[in-house]
């Protein structure tokens, strides 16, 4: 009984320890987002460049989660509940980085943006958009943290908020480029940006969600809500102007 | 010794069992792209709607991997290199579920797509497109059973092939959105699948460098061969027509 409970606290402390990386991790995915947006708003290329640059210690970090969850794994042969929460630590980790992929992303966007003509109020609105996706990814972690199922569900029902603005930009895109052929490509951009943070808002719920399943037991899957993730917009030709 | 040997064993077992899952599951979702690309050239509303449908028997048999992994981790204690296989199977199985997550999207692009003006020759482009990444996830499936690490580097190769696949896609319908506008609204819906079959491209890719780390014990990462993932094409404004 006694070698099993020194066993459970050394893996505490191990699964603590890879905690606390996804922690560091979850604060560079987030520097990223803001830093990536705020570059695309004032076209400053510099930054963007950062946002790109940094992105490589982030997959370093994600690659030594993995590892050290998999030596944990091998080492302490954890239980199945236990063995739950190192596989949810790898998925949390794997889903920062696709977030972080995408701001990179987002960021490479820029360069090839601030060479066109600029589409009014886009740049702000993906950052406000960004804004609500970095807030749910903070407390998609904090609901890890705290393991706060409450949140974590908060956080699900945001998502469709998320999804309501990228529906709105959709449409919005649609209109600049039916009005004015110039707008065409760099709206192809934004509207890919805009479909990207809207990604980074599905990670962060299925962080939420991981959450969601260690507290509960059970995947809130079925019930998520989810608008539409193909607009259905129809628009006509160009008449909306 | 012979405890060992018997562990061992009936690891391997088990590993057998969940890779013939995964073999399952790599046969759906090959069924599922050719069927989505096949419904979006011939608008066909109703096979669309069967790969929708299909999607949720993918879902399932990969949280089944999930499951019978985690089991097999906790139950037999594998060492650090059974551990690693185990650890792959569940990451092709992720990759597998996003492949197929792309194309029940391009169904449902289906159904929209059907209501608009067609893009001349852009469905045939997309079912070529499709098929070649069909035939990437197909080797890189294969290359994972017969531990093929040079089936593995060529799919990884071929990975570049559908990138400028894509690039020439992006290319052809800005120009068509600049020649009409009326084929703005199916050509954003276009470009979207475009982007989500190159993307499935990337994850046979990931399948494929998982099998050469499983094989040689190193993450082909650096050396992989990408080519810009954002086009950084900036036409005219229309001139091209």
């Amino acid at each position: 009984m006694n070698r099993d409970k020194h066993i459970s606290s050394a893996f505490d402390r191990d699964l603590e320890t890879i905690q606390a990386q996804v922690v560091k991790m979850g604060g560079m995915v987030e520097a990223a987002i803001t830093d990536a947006a705020s570059a695309l708003e004032s076209r400053d290329e510099e930054l963007a460049e950062e946002v790109r640059r940094r992105d490589k210690a982030i997959d370093q970090l994600e690659a030594q989660i993995n590892e050290d969850a998999a030596r944990l794994i091998a080492l302490r042969a954890p239980t199945a509940t236990d063995l739950r929460m190192v596989l949810a630590v790898m998925k949390i980790a794997a889903s920062l980085e696709r977030v972080a992929d995408y701001a990179k992303n987002m960021a490479k966007r820029t360069h090839v943006l601030s060479q066109m003509p600029a589409i009014e109020g886009a740049g702000m609105a993906l950052r406000r958009m960004s804004q609500a996706v970095d807030k749910m990814l903070q407390d998609a972690l904090d609901s890890y943290i705290r393991r706060d199922a409450e949140l974590a569900e908060d956080v699900r029902q945001r998502d469709l908020e998320v999804d309501q603005m990228y529906n709105a930009l959709f449409r919005e895109f649609l209109t600049h480029m039916m009005e004015d052929p110039r707008s065409i490509t760099p709206c192809m951009h934004l509207h890919f940006i805009a479909k990207n943070v809207e990604r980074m808002g599905d990670h962060a719920t299925s962080i939420a969600e991981q959450v969601i399943y260690l507290v509960t037991g059970e995947m809130p899957d079925e019930a998520r809500p989810k608008s539409n993730s193909v607009p259905d917009v129809i628009p006509g030709t160009g008449s909306e102007g």
